[in-house]
Parts: structure tokens; sequence; C-alpha cells
């Protein structure tokens, strides 16, 4: 039987981040908010200062199958700076394909997250989930993680370009 | 009349920072967990490769004042990465110290914030803000900020060390 192993993303990878990138937004009916280049994503992710960190999920093929093997998830993560704890991680993306799930994929993404933060001396792991999205929802939930806005009253703001150039009278 | 001008945190400010860290806490009933000291802030923002910039605000005193300038307010900021539009700023505090309230300073700290991530080619500048903290609420909209939790639903999460430890078995 096909094997998973969860492994950091190479440039060459890019290709297939950019597709589930893709993939993930339409799930997430914003597909029209992305932007982004296989271009960008490798000059962004692998160059001299990384922007981001990426970990993809590849299927193995068992001994005796012809096709080579295939990336069917990933986890996009970035060092943020908490002025409470320090040095954090945020999770930006995580996805498996829809084929894929319910093999615990998406869990052992996270898990090496986890364990990227504790290395690295983080002692937290944050990320954004839309709230329509409850089997994501509760998933992390039982994986002991908190839901900041529903406990704390948290709420994301974003201000786009327009409205950076109107504040900075560009 | 003093004026106010808003420039880059040096190291020997980082007292002040940690007072103003605190002092926002306070403000959003959360100081139960700021841990970080003002040795990591240092040690953390003013390095080779800082994990944060932090802007001040600082009421100059007018001509004949004894006193000296006063740091009375800070925006710390880090980049993230966007998986739709690529480099962007995370606005992760902003705080003016409350005498000095309603004088436009908040609006001059985002104002910088907002050149300095045109200025590096980013599109969008996030920040989180508490839903009962409605006067904040109110400035951000009032400068076309877009409230995303109520507009497509993104709840934020967080796994806490005891989660993460859980999670990489360690």
């Amino acid at each position: 039987m096909a094997s998973t192993r969860i492994r950091e993303a190479k440039e060459r990878d890019c290709g297939d981040i950019l597709r589930m990138i893709r993939e993930l937004a339409e799930y997430e009916k914003l597909s029209h908010q992305v932007k982004i280049s296989e271009e960008a994503l490798r000059a962004d992710g692998f160059g001299e200062s990384p922007s981001f960190h990426c970990l993809v999920a590849e299927v193995i093929p068992a001994p005796g199958e012809l096709q080579g093997p295939l990336v069917v998830g990933f986890g996009l993560y970035y060092f943020i700076y908490s002025t409470w704890k320090g040095r954090n991680i945020y999770l930006e993306d995580i996805y498996v394909m829809p084929q894929y799930r319910g093999q615990g994929i998406g869990t052992k993404i996270i898990k090496k997250v986890a364990e990227v933060a504790l290395h690295k001396g983080c002692s937290q792991l944050r990320l954004a989930v839309l709230d329509w999205n409850k089997k994501a929802m509760d998933l992390y939930k039982s994986l002991d993680a908190q839901d900041l806005t529903e406990l704390e009253g948290w709420h994301s703001f974003r201000f786009e370009e327009a409205a950076m150039r109107k504040l900075a009278g560009w």
C-alpha cells in the first residue's frame, strides 16, 4: 500500500504548491484573491533569506507501482513575533487534496510544524480558519488549539493596497 | 506647544516599549499572558536579523520646557507572507498612552507603517483587534480597513506550548 511522508519543500515543488494554493482558495470560495505566481513562490521561498518555509505531503507509491511520488498536501509557515511570548510560528496555509483526506495527513503536517516550532524555541503556533469550515475547526480543537476569536474576541483586520495608498498619501 | 513625531525605535527604547506592551496587555485584560523581557526585546529586535521592527511616537517638548522627549506610543510590526499576494506586513501591536489619545497619534503610526509596506512592495497590512475595543475598530474602519472576521468569517486559532508538545510527542 502507498505510504505518506512529510518533507521540506524544494524549489521544484513550487508548481505543485501553487496548484494547491489555488485549490485551497477555491475551497475557501476566495480564489479571486489569488495573485501569486510560481516565479514569486520560487523567489520568495527559496532564495537567500526566504519569506516563508513550506512542508509538502508526498504519497510514495507501493513497490511495483508505475507512478512516481505525488505531492498531495502542504503546510506553509513563517516566523512571527508575539510581544507577549517572543518568536512564534504562523501556519498561513494547510491543505490536503480532497481524495487524500481522512488519513491523518493534515495532522501529520501540523505535528511537523509543531516540532519545528519547539526546535526553534517558539511557544505558540497560530493559524486562521473560516468559521464555516467546521471540519478544520473541529480538527484543530481536537488537537487542543484554542479559538481566540471565540474565547477572547479577536477580529482580523486588513488594509488593502488602496487603503494604504490613501493613508500614505501616495 | 509640544509636537509629536514618529520615528524608528532604537535599542535604548526597549524599556519604554516593554512598559507600553504591559500597559496595552492590561488594557486588553490579558496581561497575565505577557512573558517577554527587555533583554529579549533587545536581542530579538536589534540584532543581525531582527524578528520585528518598531516605531515609537515621541512627544518633543516645547522650547524652554525642562523635560526631554517622551515616548508615548508604539507600533510593532514584522513581515508576513500571503500565499495570495506575497510579502505583507503584520502590525502586531499599536498603542498610544491614554493621556495622549485623541490627537491622531495612532493614525500617524498606522500611516507610517503603511508607507513602509508600500516602500517594501507589500499589498496588505494586517492586524487583530478585540471585538469590545470599539474605538480601535471604528478607527481602523474609518481608515478603510476591512474586518475579515465579520466579512469572511476568519477565526484566529492558537496552539500553546502544551498542545504543541502533545502533538510532537515531546
